[in-house]
């Protein structure tokens, strides 16, 4: 495996190479140019990012990461913290919601618990950086050797896995409250602003979640600009697993389909490692919470579904996989003017 | 072959009787309640439609109809009217947007020549109402026999289909402006502000484009509450057959995939023939022809997705394809709290 550092170094920003050969392609296929939109940006996008004309979507795969979070006991979730063990055993079964659409797509699925407290469940990766975080409004999540560790676990698992196209989810009671407390470290919005409900708080729980975080941030004073001080003091194992994983997947060139708040905040610590990352990230959705859309920004991701998601897991990416793999096929399988004998538009 | 007239009569409104046991479904899945948003909208209302609790997608359909318009001599499109036939031997040879992406969805697809100007392909239908509409900047497009022949064609598609749901494309250089000159007939906007650039007319075109829309609503004086009068006057063959096949589909209580501008002309005539069958609609997308956002607000209807599409065909029907069988099986396959062992909110 090679260290953080190595893979840090190797991940280099995407050029334009492609792009005229990508566009002219996408214009000799039989439709008006640019007529499909948003499906055709996204084509182009894969196509830049795996520096192929016409690349296969055979291997998709979502990866899972789950974890506890310490804060839980300052009381920012609408569930209890043994859920995340629970749904550790519902994803082992196949009964979640990230295990129905992932078989949707097509996409082959791995459940990777990094730091639940409760025990690994057979069918579950087992790669536990610890039991749960520390709790974050009363001194860091955790040390920085376990924000590294972190950081491997999905390192590894990225680097051992062959993919054409990866979504990454998570599972983790507590840790909107965490990704959260990472974007209001990176933005200048007021935190209240960017705390949203969760699984499902009330307004009343949501303000006192929105203290915990502004307590946590004051406690703790992480560094903006640096991603691993960001991940040890405000944020999760999973979060780490996740921007591993990206940082291994941009190293690879692996298009990389983003979920919601969480898997977002893992985008930004790996993009505070490697600003060039963001040329690998696709924005599957927007998710309902509101510091999502504000995440999206400060990557300069346009996200492509609005559906009111707010559960997670990776839901969101997985219905994304439906339509890279269409996007792609739009590329392969169309016919062109000439092999159709359509005429081209009058000029 | 029912009336057109029996066909109108027998759509209900739907009535709300499953909807407590639908919302009791959803929220007994292991996921916070509603935190799948629009794809939980989007599974409840296929269920309401269909009136079932568990409702199954097996048979998928798109019904692309095609025809030609006499306006196209005024200068309308960017392409040459033979471009319709040589679409349809494109749709024939399995090579068009709209192929690859039923197969992607797993939907059949039928393709019908409704007043295509050339000879029907082998493997396209021909239920020609005649050889496309005349201009209708001139006098009416078609005669009120006409006009009843392509709703009846329409319908007697969807009576002898078997179908779970239903997808509605077309086929017809120059439609965007019979379907815009269909809404502008219905609307207080300006004509100006609803005429898009259709497959690609520069703003010279575009301007041009509105003017003769203007001149053939001024010639024709089409009744806007009389959906055959504005089908004869200045609407088109395919979309006279979409209406038709929409009556059908509502009275069969089959949910309905709306595509873009020209298929949503045809639900705008519906809903004038029978203002119930709006509850047997769902807005796929939102096409980036300015007059399609007004067309769904008259629906009442929000699109689930926002891609810039504007190339017709029934493209952006079979995207949604693709949620709607992800959120039917949410709905079949997902495990329930009781089930999965997993611990339901903190109350």
């Amino acid at each position: 495996m090679n260290s953080v550092k190595q893979i840090i170094e190797s991940i280099e920003p995407i050029n334009g190479t492609f792009d005229q050969q990508i566009q002219e392609r996408l214009d000799s296929l039989t439709k008006p140019p640019g007529s499909l939109g948003r499906l055709e940006e996204l084509a182009a996008t894969i196509c830049r990012i795996r520096g192929e004309i016409v690349p296969g979507l055979k291997q998709k795969k979502i990866f899972v990461f789950a974890a506890d979070h310490g804060v839980v006991e300052s009381g920012v979730s609408a569930y209890p913290q043994e859920v995340t063990t629970q749904m550790l055993h519902n994803f082992a079964g196949g009964g979640a919601a990230i295990n129905v659409l992932a078989r949707d797509a097509g996409a082959t699925i791995q459940v990777i618990d990094v730091g639940a407290k409760g025990e690994t469940p057979d069918g579950v990766l087992n790669r536990k950086v610890g039991l749960g975080t520390a709790n974050m409004s009363l001194g860091p999540a955790m040390s920085e050797e376990e924000a590294i560790h972190s950081l491997k676990v999905g390192i590894q698992i990225v680097e051992e896995c062959e993919a054409d196209i990866i979504g990454f989810g998570e599972m983790g009671i507590g840790n909107t409250t965490a990704a959260t407390a990472i974007l209001a470290a990176v933005c200048d919005e007021s935190i209240e602003s960017i705390t949203g409900k969760g699984t499902g708080l009330n307004e009343e729980s949501r303000l006192k979640k929105a203290a915990v975080i502004e307590k946590s941030l004051l406690i703790n004073k992480p560094h903006s600009e640096d991603g691993l001080d960001l991940l040890s003091k405000v944020g999760g194992f999973e979060i780490g697993a996740i921007a591993g994983a990206i940082l291994a997947a941009a190293s690879k060139r692996i298009p990389i389909l983003l979920d919601g708040l969480i898997a977002t905040a893992g985008a930004l610590i790996a993009m505070k490692l490697q600003p060039n990352v963001a040329d690998y990230l696709i924005a599957s959705h927007q998710s309902e919470e509101p510091g999502h859309k504000k995440m999206l920004e400060l990557l300069q991701l346009k996200p492509y579904l609005e559906f009111n998601l707010r559960l997670g897991e990776g839901t969101g990416a997985a219905l994304m996989m439906n339509f890279s793999n269409a996007s792609i096929k739009i590329l392969n399988e169309m016919a062109t003017f000439d092999s159709a004998g359509v005429s081209n538009r009058d000029e």
